[in-house]
């Protein structure tokens, strides 16, 4: 046995051992998602898309919505697991030479490994690449939740705060300043992780049956990007399970617009009158633009437009400037998320 | 002259070109920042830390430290194409041996270059790679731009626009909507030109005294990096001139905290007046606490306590309670920015 | 529905195609690499670890090792298409406000894609991210090879060539010359495709309901990568199948050590003679040391030392300088790969 | 003055005491590689590219072009310790609003720095994207010469050897071998610095007038990048300096072609005997083939041509298969790169 076969096996059981704690780690990301996305199921907030109001949605259905990518994140994880999950004793080129290839069968099953079908002095480096990508994708996600988080807690917003204990210092010079640092810290620390994937996909072109770059490389990405990446999924894992939820100010965002984020449904109906979408588009967007300008309510300036008016009715208009009709599929949704 | 001596010296020339029009873009944005920088000098804005509140600035601060931010790049653009402006006319592998050096000489003069000090049979590419990285900085300036006109333009914001033509469609579903997507495509390109970065440092280590591996990166980034960055700037340029600006916006920003974002003033004020800098910060912030969980005025509050009032005259808490001492030094900073 | 759904998952469409065809390069390779593998299974030529000759391989052993990494990558990359194979028909923030999901479920089954469980106006970009990484492990796999036919094209090393026709001219300067271009090429191209990594990684943290920043990035790397790694998968089946195998300088190269790489079976076989592996390394490393430097054959000092001679009888040692016996798991590992 | 201000000045400080030790390195590196170059100046090598042998240089001349690449190097980390010497004492956004800008202005004499122009909370982070770059660049030329320092070493090529102590070990395994491990550490290395430039191009885009984000990724780049590269310069420094060299195996591999070397000078001494580039081309191309396979030495082949030495003299032909004839400029090169 030589040592690179030694090594070689070695570092996969430490990475396995590795992704097992970020599986735990994720699980209980899963888990705190599962309980707040079901407590804020039906709690209204304004959709955003371009960081502009588009449509209600509810917070519950932001979380669910990271709950299902960390379900993905889980799987490409074990995914990940099981490819580097093998073990390698054949020798200084990988011919067994020297040694019985039942060594190696023997070895693989006591440490619940598979055997590496052909090596060279050591495993082949695209199963440590395919490794450290799904590290950065993983990473990827907790940015995702934390820039919205970020968003969510800045001033002018503040409907989602993170927990901060009572005799805790915001800023040192401000007093009255509570900062998402917890999630700007992840922010970074997602950059930090990304930032092993191309050393990885570097390392996979080794020379014939091995050159030792890759080593220097995996001291360094091998503990630094598991241990940040375990850091920054629980400390994600604590700021959603303790973050404070202002389904308030929610509202009060909700209707910062006076009623144009139902403009797009007006739009809608007036086309089943018999309008163009064209027409309509730009009969709903002239007043949208008044109601914008003028700092006007929506529902009160569509309310006074007799055409408008004539071709749909005020039962039907209030029912178009209420969030509820937005909410008819939350529940359809939840279950294909959580069944 | 080996076919090796025309590309790699053709190579630097379209380099420099680039580089060239690049410089034009970011004059052009330099141009626009001053006059922009200028004109809203001292409109009055918060100053966000962590997304929150914080003190308070002017716009044109936001917009100098941009325009210092693009000198900076402007300047390391010139070291970049000064670092490419060189010609090698030295043969199969750099040695003259069939031909004389005064050739790479001549032509170095005709084509105002540089004579390569020594070269391979191409020119060493550690040349290439600082030309790219600074075009990666560049875009990373870029993208803090764009970032700040998105935030600037959400919803909650709406300080920012960028500007949005009479006839022009928003969201083509949603009629309301007036999308930061300008800025948006550059967050995105920052990252394309972002990404040559790692291609050009790994051009670097080329095998002896040249392998090719260099040349397809360098069809592919070459002109993709140079086209988008050129691309973004413009775009860049033409956005921060014509955005539309809400002042009246801003000062309502500004008061969203109701006072507040001048908290750390009242307690630097009190520590003058003898109490130590924690018990300063403990009174100020269990009254800015208060003031949030009850939608009071920082002022109002602090106005009604007998204990600061002591120490803290009521001409002296409205000075605080101001914006232009905030502003004292603005143009000391332009002037040094701009002079 | 609205023109982001269309968009969206029309993007995924074209990306699951684009799999598809990548799939197909793939299953090439891997047409070529067991034919070439099981064509030279026996064909004798240096290991080498660390660019220095270790022990004997088989040449068909390399190939066989490429082919299984290929395996590998076919499944990652059957995986990836199964990602990104989702339909989203959701409305502009995920919600079926003004659609029914029976529209999405339709949609989804007429183009065989699946239901996006939970959409923002978009597709997650987890997907997108996966995708992308797993190109760039592909072509991580793509540099390895590429890399390996570079080294063996080496002028002293020279085991392989690859194709050069009749009438192709070599370097323009030098007419001798037959150059790996088109693995130098690969190289470059590898590269590429790892760059787009990074940017889809970075494309996961969409502001809310999503930012259009990743729009220019996929508008980039959609096309860019996918059809740069088509051209070096197809280019590299191209070479693999009508590359120029010299076995003769693969013996003739296996001897250039004269002996040197049976050292250390010799200490080996010392070793089970009674002496410690530190005596029996030391002695043998000696010779090592002395065979280098005067240009001796080991077989032959070894032969004339009669230590040695009384611990390993005179046919072992015949044995232990003979290729075969390093050959005598090929087959099985030929099986474990190919089977 | 605010905890950012210290924080931040204190980075920059660090920054700068560490790029100063980067300097040290340097210069230990420009002192080694000048003394061999110098040393090596006339010793004959073959200059090879694409790996293929191409025309002769000398090994002093690899090294010139090593140091005049380090030479730039080391005014790029001078501009880039430039970029990060500046203090920012300016408050909690930047508008001096509690602070006197003399106090900035002081401080920065008293540490020798300037006075950054205008700063937000924090000082621009183009800046430390900057000063990461060059660290990404000068890896890149580490891994330059780390890579030809493993070319070389190479069984089949052996010029160069890293120095092994008599007592050394070498593979654990096979007493024989001497591996490159040194410079193979470093092209691993190369990739863990360079991984620290996208982070730190990241960090331009701060939110507002900034975000905490960049903070975890200076905490692990500072130290990581900055020991890291200063790790990989010492030992490149001393690798240089303590490597073996074997200018007999120089001249063994320059004819190992057998005269094909200067097939050019043949081909181009043709075409000013009247005869077309083309025509000339083709006869010495076919000459190159049949000595490579037929295994004849180019000048005894092309000697017995009468068509071929009616054009070129006895003594011209002569002199064209001679190596000094490629080292007559060597000597200028030499004064424009150490003058």
């Amino acid at each position: 046995m030589t040592s690179s076969d030694v090594l070689d096996t070695s570092l996969n059981i430490q990475l396995v051992q590795s992704g097992k704690i970020l599986l735990g780690d994720i699980d209980q990301i899963l888990k705190v998602l599962k309980k707040q996305a079901k407590k804020y199921k039906y709690t209204p907030c304004i959709g955003r898309s371009h960081g502009i109001h588009a449509e209600p949605i509810t917070f519950g259905l932001k979380l669910a919505s990271f709950y299902e990518e960390f379900k993905r994140n889980r799987k490409r994880l074990v995914d990940a697991i099981a490819e580097i999950s093998t073990c390698a004793i054949s020798g200084a080129v990988g011919t067994f030479a020297n040694i019985s290839p039942n060594v190696e069968k023997h070895v693989a099953k006591k440490l619940g490994l598979k055997v590496e079908p052909i090596s060279t002095q050591v495993i082949p480096r695209d199963r440590h690449a395919f490794y450290f990508s799904i590290l950065g994708i993983i990473a990827g996600s907790v940015e995702r939740v934390a820039i919205e988080i970020r968003h969510l807690q800045r001033t002018e917003v503040y409907e989602v705060q993170e927990f901060f204990s009572k005799d805790q210092k915001g800023s040192s010079a401000m007093p009255h300043k509570k900062n998402p640092i917890l999630s700007e810290n992840l922010t970074g620390l997602a950059r930090m992780v990304r930032s092993a994937v191309i050393p990885a996909l570097e390392n996979i072109a080794l020379w014939h049956e091995r050159d030792i770059s890759h080593s220097s490389v995996e001291r360094n990405i091998g503990p630094d990007a598991n241990i940040t990446l375990d850091f920054a999924l629980a400390r994600l894992g604590n700021i959603l399970d303790k973050m404070i939820v202002y389904p308030k100010k929610m509202i009060e965002n909700l209707n910062i617009t006076k009623g144009l984020i139902f403009s797009q449904e007006v739009m809608l109906e007036l086309t089943k009158s018999g309008l163009s979408r064209e027409q309509s588009y730009k009969i709903v967007q002239n007043y949208a633009k008044k109601c914008f300008a003028e700092d006007l309510n929506l529902f009160d300036v569509i309310s006074n437009d007799k055409f408008i008016m004539a071709k749909i009715s005020s039962k039907k208009l209030k029912a178009i400037f209420n969030y509820s009709s937005h909410f008819k599929n939350v529940d359809l949704i939840f279950r294909r998320v959580f069944k």
